[in-house]
């Protein structure tokens, strides 16, 4: 549908149906859509900007994928529908893979994810049928299903838009896991080594541009910046911010 | 998609597919499904509970719609997908209308939704192909169209589920807005002469529950309530129910 550009949401209406669209090709799912939806609420809250707590989460997020044996990439439907280059730019970045992990699975799917990834660029991609599966132990969903070359063995995943029963899963399993979720209360947000509460398609650039800085910083100074991260404040912040009345702020101009 | 009811989230997801179905019927629009997903996300900060801010909101909108002179509801997909019979029976309570009103337009969609309310009870809902329409100045999408004898005749709209934009301009028209709205800072539950801030699949039942209880009121009863009744307050207990923290509730369990 076309959005009217006179409509005061158009933005994000036009963003809405980019990801519709995506529904068509076989990238998101239809919960995925409603995933979106759920995400868009908290943006909103959030007044659609990139916080201070967003950009000490990101920073930390940075000192943990640098200072990681193997990161790896996890990515879904949304993620892929919505910020495909920005994910291929960073796994270059990081020199890591890039792993496909659905909700809503289907082996179709992530063979089209996986090709959507390729034709942009294909290197950090990993090719799900080509690959051994393990399962993860007390996931109740298809979440449970990873490579064992990719997630499996990986010791840091960046887990943008994850289900939170997964990312309970991937910290028993010892895994530093860095989440981007704009909700600040649910699990995964809460379970997550490092919690960004932002957009996605607001904070990615935002992460590799902190990873680029970073990187040629001494390792003990990314040691640091992990010491002092505090998610669990990182997280009422958030929370304190979502509450924020934008009115009173109106009030004060 | 079946889903495992072990998972945390069984209830939601469940309601999630319910509606994905109504999709492949043609009663919801995909876009409809991001629509759903941010009243989740503003249903989860509420606890998923019916607060006393709600109750009281109710209590108001049941007094408007019982002093209308011709009140009208008005539905789209997602509220047709989620509750249907519960729209049917407030119109038979209040004796009024329904009217289809799409944001995501098509002429198919309204009388595929149309044709779901009739084959349960066709009574209350206005067949639109049948009926002149009118255009309600300043909307920037097909919200614009109503029927002369439906919403353009009415002095009060129960609108769950509204399009900003839309209800500011019924407001300008001079109407009573009851909406229903899951997020406190919308443009609709700002504008609203009433705005319940609840679940509509949790708060229907409870405006009928009131509609029975006031009608057998003396008037005099109703305008008191409609006097003592302050929307902007109603609002502001959600904004502050939704950055409550439910840890601290656990602490001091």
């Amino acid at each position: 549908m076309k959005i009217d550009n006179r409509h005061p949401r158009y933005l994000s209406l036009t963003l809405r149906e980019k990801l519709v669209d995506s529904v068509a090709t076989g990238i998101t799912s239809q919960a995925g859509l409603i995933a979106h939806g759920r995400g868009e609420a908290f943006d909103y809250l959030l007044g659609e900007k990139t916080h201070d707590f967003a950009k000490r989460a990101i920073r930390a997020g940075a000192a943990y994928l640098l200072l990681a044996k193997m990161p790896i990439i996890s990515v879904n439907g949304n993620t892929a529908a919505l910020c495909a280059k920005e994910i291929l730019a960073l796994s270059k970045l990081l020199d890591c893979k890039i792993e496909v992990n659905l909700f809503h699975y289907s082996k179709e799917r992530v063979k089209k994810i996986e090709a959507y990834f390729k034709k942009i660029d294909g290197k950090t991609i990993l090719t799900s049928r080509l690959m051994q599966k393990i399962k993860i132990p007390e996931i109740a969903s298809k979440r449970a299903i990873v490579l064992r070359e990719g997630i499996g063995k990986s010791d840091c995943v960046l887990v943008p838009l994850e289900d939170g029963d997964r990312a309970q899963a991937l910290r028993r399993m010892g895994k530093n896991v860095i989440a981007i979720d704009l909700n600040p209360r649910s699990r995964t947000a809460e379970c997550a080594t490092v919690t960004i509460v932002d957009n996605i398609v607001r904070c990615l650039a935002k992460l590799s541009g902190e990873i680029r800085k970073l990187r040629i910083e001494d390792i003990e100074i990314l040691r640091k910046i992990i010491t002092k991260y505090d998610n669990k404040k990182i997280l009422e912040e958030a929370v304190k911010r979502m509450s924020y009345d934008k009115r009173s702020e109106q009030r004060t101009k």
